[in-house]
């Protein structure tokens, strides 16, 4: 990619390129109308070296945009509260909506590659994330973006004389930073690593090196490959991808039909078990706290199965400086405009925080499978999409559970009617609930898929029964405490062993 | 209110007080959806010594709540990052929708009277602050916001007892922090200047005072203040206050009729100045980056009279990394179950940042006064609400720049048609604006009142004549590069000196 790169001209002299560059620029103005008929999203990813003149292509290639259709994102310097979430979190943070432009001053290349160089991550971490990034590429791809991959290219001796000329100057001296310096040390480690990042990542979209010595060329290669990839991409109209044969280590064995409803506890029990586990849980809170453990707890059910109060006494002995519980209705139209695990990436708990996600992501392949609000392809594709995410959570070192809160019709229908006669608990009933009773059979099989297929090694499912709420609220308190007391015994959980012992000895 | 506090007796004995207590958690349960339907936010703020029990009160006021309606927001530990914002912003940040509860583990006082004790902010900083509170909360209760301030109180004694209890745990000591025994060595002085702080606040809403060495009994009392505020806010129905007659510095000169819509500028003279005059804000961008000093700049005006190309002059010297264009369109559901400022507070730049709004928080005062989205108390009272807003950008360092991109009506309409009969550009021309165009003399007095009653001191207005939009553009380009270059030589621009001065040296 940039090993073996020749600066070399292209047959245009100056004034010819200024005149395609300003043709070009018109196209991208004209491209943004484009993008929002075609309700394509737009996210071009600016890398290259310290000095090479991000910021500065950036802005021309902006000058003349609208900024209602755009929107521009530095990454260079990731403020340490970052640093407490999944590395890919802070991009999907900032994913644009249909038919909007991300201009991205830095990706997720220099991030990985910046960080191992650095020797914050070791190597077997730096593949992991690696494939992350093929991971996230595809993703992107699959749900309709657009990724145009340009890097920005100088010589060594160039960003030598450019760190020279900035730090003689009092006001630009700011901007040159130890980093820059020591990449400039440093520039043929990075070289290499850039250029193998830069093929293992090539799968699913190209990646444009542009000539950084000279500003023009630079804009000009830059625009050809942006409105290029944009022309292209409205005419083959909005891409959705396939489910990828991609395995997981599935557990495959919970299922509804295993299910024992009669499963009860008896009352002197469940208040004595009840007093002790939340005890325990108020204790293993402080110590996942302490060793910054970032925790993800799952609910899914039927209506009426008994999630509120069962999250109710999960949340009890918590420290609230230290726990969310995320409530997801459908979602808003912010949302919709974005990838489907957008506003999911966007509420992760911090390290050493808990999430009780009151529904889930899994509405993919549940409700929305079911009323038909995304396509066949979508929610087949989700399985492994769900996978994939959750997989970057728990590499994190996340512990992750998924309750799956069950009873049978009969009883929902008793606590139905039980809601409507109460006059106090009548809006926690609504047309809605009765309409989804009746797909009870299509939720059934869509529950029982989505079971067999996301229950994983790192990510398990468990069936709660509840048609005695008591018990089922001791079992979920009983599941959590085993899962964190296990983690904290390990200490540092599964993946990213080194940056995470460096995080906790803060 | 807390230096002669007693203990004392409410008569009530253990079972009394636990039967009680239960009863009254139910009624918060159902005020739940008592909110819900009256359309009210309600903020429980939770102030009180170290280590006094105010996250486990918290969770005992919550734990039989449903969590879709109710969020838990801790301010103990304030983030670095969220120095870098006028101290106001973190609490606007979270505002709760219409319909529910936001309960706050400690809020402005907190923030204030630490930061005063510390040394970070001098005594006239102090004395700032506790005005711009009492000004929160009275816009709060204006907008609709019912708000609950309690306060967990301990003795010395007692708290000195719990730091020592948890300091011997191996799994608690993290929680004890080095503001917590400073606090404990300074008990005197914080109990005096919590004590001036609650009286210096009393008047947009009472302190309770909770009995913190009695756990049952802090959560009576907390239970009883809460539903009693919530029952009165309810039967009363939202409140909608009026204009105060709080003054500002006003300039009163700005007007439209003094514009000259004849002012042009010569081509050649154009193209030089706009390049001198770039040049020279990217210099001063790097100044202020530098020196960290917010910029705020509004873009207003009439349809097509040249904002977008105006703002993209601006622009494009501005490195990507410290700039932001904010496009305001109308306010997303989200947005309009909030305080009308809310979605303006959440985008304020960091220090050392330019945000640019095209259009801003004076809809309130044009379209929603025109069209009738809000009252007329509402947008009358928005004059002084904005002028309060600005204020604290001030305060804080930011300098706050606001034009009126302005044009004669015969102008507009040939704009318009140029639009309608270009293609490319007929997506920018849309049946609003024609509408709008009809009400051109509603506008135009709205604009007047808009000039007279909002351009003050710290945050001018000014009347950019674009018949000429080249000549505009140079105007605003001065406009910027002049207050900028004072506020660099200034170098730290009004309020908050020290605190300004100790971040700038990092």
């Amino acid at each position: 990619m940039i090993l073996d790169y020749k600066r070399k001209a292209d047959g245009l002299d100056k004034a010819a390129r200024k005149e395609e560059s300003r043709r070009l620029r018109e196209v991208l103005v004209g491209q943004q109308q484009a993008i929002r008929e075609a309700k394509l999203p737009v996210i071009v990813m600016l890398e290259g070296w310290d000095c090479a003149g991000k910021g500065n292509l950036i802005n021309e290639l902006i000058c003349e945009m609208d900024p209602r259709f755009f929107s521009v994102k530095s990454f260079e310097r990731t403020p340490e509260s970052e640093e407490r979430y999944p590395f890919l979190k802070k991009f999907f943070d900032v994913l644009p909506a249909n038919g909007k432009f991300l201009f991205m001053d830095t990706g997720w290349m220099e991030d990985v590659v910046g960080k191992y160089l650095r020797r914050e991550i070791p190597k077997d971490e730096y593949e992991r994330r690696v494939e992350s990034c093929n991971t996230l590429e595809r993703q992107l791809r699959d749900n309709g973006y657009v990724l145009v991959k340009l890097f920005l290219h100088i010589s060594r001796g160039e960003q030598l004389e450019r760190i020279t000329a900035l730090r003689e100057n009092r006001d630009t001296q700011w901007r040159v930073s130890g980093d820059d310096l020591w990449q400039q040390q440093e520039y043929n480690r990075f070289l290499k690593t850039y250029d193998g990042f830069m093929s293992a990542t090539s799968e699913y979209g190209p990646w444009h090196v542009l000539d950084g010595e000279s500003r023009k060329k630079a804009l000009y290669d830059a625009l050809l490959a942006i409105t290029g990839t944009v022309e292209r991409a409205v005419s083959a109209g909005r891409y959705v991808g396939k489910a990828t044969d991609r395995e997981f280590p599935l557990l495959g064995h919970p299922s509804q039909r295993d299910a024992d409803l009669t499963a009860t506890i008896e009352p002197g029990k469940y208040k004595e078990e009840l007093e002790r586990l939340q005890k325990k849980l108020a204790n293993l809170h402080n110590q996942i706290y302490r060793k910054k453990i970032p925790v993800v707890i799952c609910y899914e059910g039927w209506d009426a199965a008994g999630k509120g109060g069962n999250i109710r006494r999960l949340a009890y002995p918590l420290d609230p400086r230290g726990f969310d519980v995320i409530p997801i209705a459908s979602p808003t139209p912010d949302e919709l405009q974005r990838h489907y695990l957008w506003r999911f990436w966007t509420k992760l708990p911090r390290s050493g925080h808990v999430a009780i996600f009151d529904r889930t992501w899994y509405g993919r392949v549940m409700v929305e499978r079911i009323e038909g609000f995304c396509s066949e392809d979508d929610w087949k594709r989700a399985y492994g999409e769900i996978n994939e995410f959750e997989k970057e959570l728990t590499d994190w070192g996340t512990v992750v559970l998924k309750f799956w809160i069950h009873v049978d019709p009969q009883t929902q229908l008793e606590r139905f009617e039980a809601r409507q006669n109460t006059p106090e608990k009548q809006w926690k009933i609504t047309d809605e609930d009765w309409r989804n009773r009746e797909k009870w059979p299509q939720y059934e099989e869509a529950v029982e898929d989505m079971l067999q297929k996301t229950s994983t090694e790192y990510a398990p499912w468990y069936i709660i029964e509840s048609v005695d709420k008591k018990y089922a609220r001791i079992r979920t308190l009983q599941i959590v405490t085993d899962a964190l007391e296990k983690a904290v015994e390990e200490n540092v959980v599964r993946g990213v062993r080194s940056h995470r012992k460096k995080e906790s000895k803060k």
